[in-house]
């Protein structure tokens, strides 16, 4: 509890790293995130911030097996900044995402989704069986012309 | 100003309706959001919730050419409750997200990502030109062991 | 797992209604959100979303102390839609927020806080017995001028 | 655009410091968050992150008015990395939130909210005159029992 959030989108900056951990894995990356703004009319390019996105179980190994560096990434997830020291006594500060879910920005590019054949027993959680709901008809009628 | 912001796992329930709205485009499909949790140490589901997603220029087109029906994915966006009368008299309500990003979420399969080969003059705003940037040395030292 | 959330600036629409269920506490209470954007360098109100926020455990009680008809807060918590029939047959749709946070909104005024006393065993959950921590002196080094 | 979004909840770890930046006010204070969570039935606290959080216009002054040292808080806005060079030569790092909105967080303790008696012109946009809507019948029929 107590948890700062944040959504980050921005582009991955180097390759994906995938660790063992105990009996989990975790997949790591450098993510840029560079907000945009318009200054007299014009687009310009504010600071980039860095970010260490990482990621657990099932996450891990979609992650690994779906993100390159150069991809642009929406990263939501648990935020803290961990700062400590060097071993030449200065200190220096790290900002991690624990990421609750990672996706391709599809503002940037296209992607192709592919789920799991089977069950995924590594996965983050048990989901439906099935495949996603059938919208009740009440549904439908509530979609608006525009 | 003074706008409502959601995040929105889910499934996509329908297929994506893409039209022309004026000078623009508008890509809009129903999503199922179902919560997991845990009851006496089993995994159960929550009552699904249903939205309607509306994305505009580049984001548009590439949902339009990355999302299908059955696909699990990531909305975020700025979210409206619309209450509306038929025509008999009784009203309905649709909860309706005017998405930032969507991206297929990654907790739940795969993707490959495409990047336009050129310039797309449609995108929501210009990007960079030349991609992601890359990291100062700094950075790198600050990467954690884990 | 794979929850909406969401935050919502808004009035509260109506007085708070604070209720035992089992052997803890729930306030609820209307929160009407108008987003204003500029139209030809007017500011204008859109539409306006109601939705029900819930509130539980010490929260609960510091909202029913806190929060009237009238203020101005900021919810932040999980999203669902409650599609429900109605006696006649008829469906209908509550937009509900369970909260995780709510706090007056201090871009609409100004707000005096009071800390409890001694730690509230009826908290969400116990938190450090000597309020904020004291920032290390690396930190103050770090606030930048502006 | 393309900005990281963040809720911060945490303590106020100094005094708000108001400034004038030119025909504008920017109001700053450090900002604590710890992280709470389970570890074999026993609450135990994360490591504290840190934060510069900058409150503009209207917000800046309420904030001014309201906020003390050692407050609770929830700061919802935009988020970025500062990495910067001392004088010696080594780098160090801020993580800096422009605030969209802030408030006291009623899990933490209670609050009065006091509204400007009259329009308030510095307010960051023009708000309703008569301040929170009214809520047509059928929204109260949708209140769903608990």
């Amino acid at each position: 509890m107590n948890e700062s959030t944040v959504i980050v989108p921005g582009w991955v900056g180097g390759d994906v790293d995938l660790r063992e951990v105990g009996e989990s894995q975790v997949a790591s990356f450098r993510l840029a995130s560079t907000p945009r703004y318009q200054r007299q009319g014009e687009w310009v390019d504010g600071p980039t911030s860095w970010f260490t996105v990482n990621c657990w179980r099932g996450l891990a190994r979609h992650v690994a097996g779906s993100v390159r560096r150069g991809d642009a990434v929406v990263v939501h997830g648990r935020l803290r900044v961990d700062t400590w020291t060097r071993d030449d006594g200065s200190t220096s500060t790290t900002v991690v995402v624990d990421a609750t879910s990672v996706g391709h920005d599809l503002n940037r590019g296209t992607a192709t989704f592919t789920r799991p054949a089977r069950r995924d027993p590594a996965a983050a959680e048990p989901g439906p069986a099935v495949g996603p709901p059938v919208e009740p008809a009440a549904g439908e009628q509530g979609r608006p012309a525009a």
